[in-house]
């Protein structure tokens, strides 16, 4: 019942610099704010539209700097993980795995995730229900590990739109504490040109949804320069407005904390 | 930025002493609480899946209910009408003529609302983007009709359920006040049996994430004994539930003005 | 087992030379591959997306003219109505009465065009799965007609995006003749600027799978002049191309009935 | 313009007789009909919905059985792979890498896969819109390998449900060879037991669309005892149905060759 936590960071680490100057300002937001921080930052990116999108600055040089970023400022750290092989190299690194979205329904990377004994971050499939991610949830304890999590970050609705049902925050609040990734979930995919979409617009609409339906996490990425980020510009939240964005939504938790 | 307004009542009239008793109640909890109230209910139902379903107890008859709710507790009434000859009959007796959601594209019907002088509540189609119903409130503009508002009771997803888009929320606002129906939306329609399911349970979950959103007001069907209730009896909230609700989405009402 | 049937005409009438110089043409290809042909014109369009869009010459005008079309190549007629009140006129001029999809679950008005004793045409609506269309062919049986026909037009995907779902075409067939509405269901709806998009590229692959799927009948709009028809002309087949895509349709139906 | 080519065989490698009692009954049917014959069967399951799921008798296991099926019948066969480490292992027994819809966005494997120098059969994601597999086959050809196909095994809609989008076979033609999978196309999936359903009835109505659209290949699971296989029993089309199937099929396809 006390506050949301946070999980954010840039989509991609694309080198030391952008992830500590990231870091430092969401620290000071969250530190103001009591909000519990996890820095967010992909080691590698491995499943983009198209042959020629960045796909990461090396895999050690990117998961140093994750923990680099934990060290600095005394704060955990999640990446994301896409093949067995990965779960053992970034554990050594972060605190928490995330599973893919597109890669939740794969029970190997899943379980790999779950033995390291890190925290697991379980994204719900674009294509899956909330209730479906009970099944995912239960790999990772059927693995020993009782750390599940289950991120939302949207289900496909057409061909190149994604909607947020928030039915899913009190049905899968019943498996795992459930985080809404509201960067992603604002995601237009399947665009003709290969470049994702999005609605940052949006991103506090969806978010005061999560936070008043209940959610114990929020998930968002963020970025100095979106428009010149090397992935995910269209959907990253300028970092200029991010403490405006968690006042407003820490103002709409102590209420719902109060009811 | 006051409170925001409700639209409640039972699915159908069903006789003179169910309306009175559940707006009695619904007024006493909106007194309460300020909230603006408006007596919501059908004078027949049109828009049935089997020929046996209950269609009315007669128009004139339900009509005259409606009045006399409105008479008895100084309140506005809102109806739903299905054809363009409904549109003057109500309009003697209520204050707010409703467009149902598979009725919206009818012009002829939405011109004829929109000449009684009445506010006309849009509902969008199941089958409508947000931003179509920009041409729905302009049909009634361009009848010389300046109140038009829109209630969102969910889209279709896949045949046999709905989902709420929240990013409609701002984006209608920009064409009239948005109400949500928190309990249509939960509908679960197409069932094999012809007769429509729900989700009850998620009302409060729905409704949190309007207010969370910005609706202008709220729209929900509500019985004292749902379950035997002529029509919709797995959608309505049952009225012993109705002032708790209230109570927490005025909290988050006021948290929301606040910011 | 003979040929598939054929509804086939432009979207509405706009005139009399117009309607009679389509149905001259298509009497000729029809007559020549021996497809039963049903004349079809909507006499008025009351469900357009915007107000300033065109909506008919007068009722009464555009059933005559639909008369004078079947008196003149004896060939049966069909048309759609919006009202209770058009039933009956409609029936004095056409053989088949269309439900419109948005207005399929409107009891009072299916009953009305079951009481004419005409064909009824039911459209599933876009929000509805095939199975729950059982209701509305129970609707008119229920009144005493037992000439209820299905024509599904595709059903929503996404806001803007229509899908033919083939599963369908057994399952309706189950409850009555199923016709394919082969342009509607290629339409791209809610389209920001309230202009009807579509897919005409795709009428002979989804017409194909509808006969190789088993439909009784194909529905389709046509004019000598799509760009310039007053509604719906991106989604309307050129003239021209008729006999070709016919030609090809029976032969594939042909080898379908011997199967 | 010949015939459609088949890629069929049980969902996994259960064992060799199994495998081989398939092969020999497939082989003896597509010989009579002149349909070329790709043995299809995966040596892991990967991406179950449950833990305690089959997964698989042994990867090289398996994969022997494949090369025995392929030598003893002389057929080629494919199989799928999870892993980068999959594709050089796969590609030492089998003609055809196929990559899982879940991962068909995972560039490493797509890319693993092309560099094989086999064919690589990339399945359209459940969440992909048609065009968006141009970018799957970008990757392909830009690793150097022009042999890549796709298959369609229909897209999500609503969280429960599948549609196959024949829309997709005209477009996606551009891009490579299209392949249909009648049986995975049929799921119901993310049912709340974990185990996903199907509607194996529709299988000659799905695959009779496909070929009447000009599908380039069938691809389908079939077992002689579906409900006791290990896996996908619920979609699998019994062996025994097969031959009248493609029989009809055939037929289709001659027809359209000749317009």
């Amino acid at each position: 019942a006390g506050n949301f936590f946070l999980l954010a960071g840039p989509c991609a680490i694309e080198g030391e610099d952008m992830a500590l100057r990231i870091a430092e300002r969401v620290v000071e937001i969250t530190d103001k704010l009591n909000i519990p921080y996890v820095f967010k930052g992909s080691f590698k990116k491995a499943n983009r539209s198209r042959i020629d999108s960045f796909t990461g600055i090396g895999d050690e040089k990117a998961l140093k700097i994750l923990r680099k970023v934990s060290e600095t400022f005394n704060v955990p750290t999640v990446t994301d993980i896409h093949e067995v092989t990965d779960a053992e190299k970034a554990a050594e690194y972060v605190d928490i795995l995330q599973i893919p979205a597109f890669l939740v329904r794969q029970t190997d990377l899943v379980v790999a995730a779950a033995n390291t004994g890190k925290t697991v971050n379980l994204k719900k499939g674009q294509f899956m229900s909330p209730e479906s991610m009970k099944h995912a949830v239960k790999k990772v304890i059927d693995s020993g590990n009782e750390q599940a999590m289950i991120t939302d970050r949207g289900t496909m609705f057409g061909y190149q739109d994604m909607i947020v049902d928030f039915r899913g925050v009190p049905t899968m609040k019943e498996y795992a504490p459930v985080v809404l990734d509201v960067t992603h979930s604002l995601q237009q995919p399947n665009q003709t040109s290969g470049v994702t979409g999005g609605r940052p617009d949006m991103i506090e609409t969806i978010a005061r949804a999560g936070v008043a339906t209940g959610v114990d996490g929020l998930f968002m990425e963020t970025h100095f320069d979106p428009a010149n980020a090397k992935s995910d510009g269209a959907n990253m939240l300028h970092l200029d407005y991010l403490e405006g964005l968690l006042t407003n939504l820490v103002a709409i938790r102590k209420t719902i904390n109060s009811l």
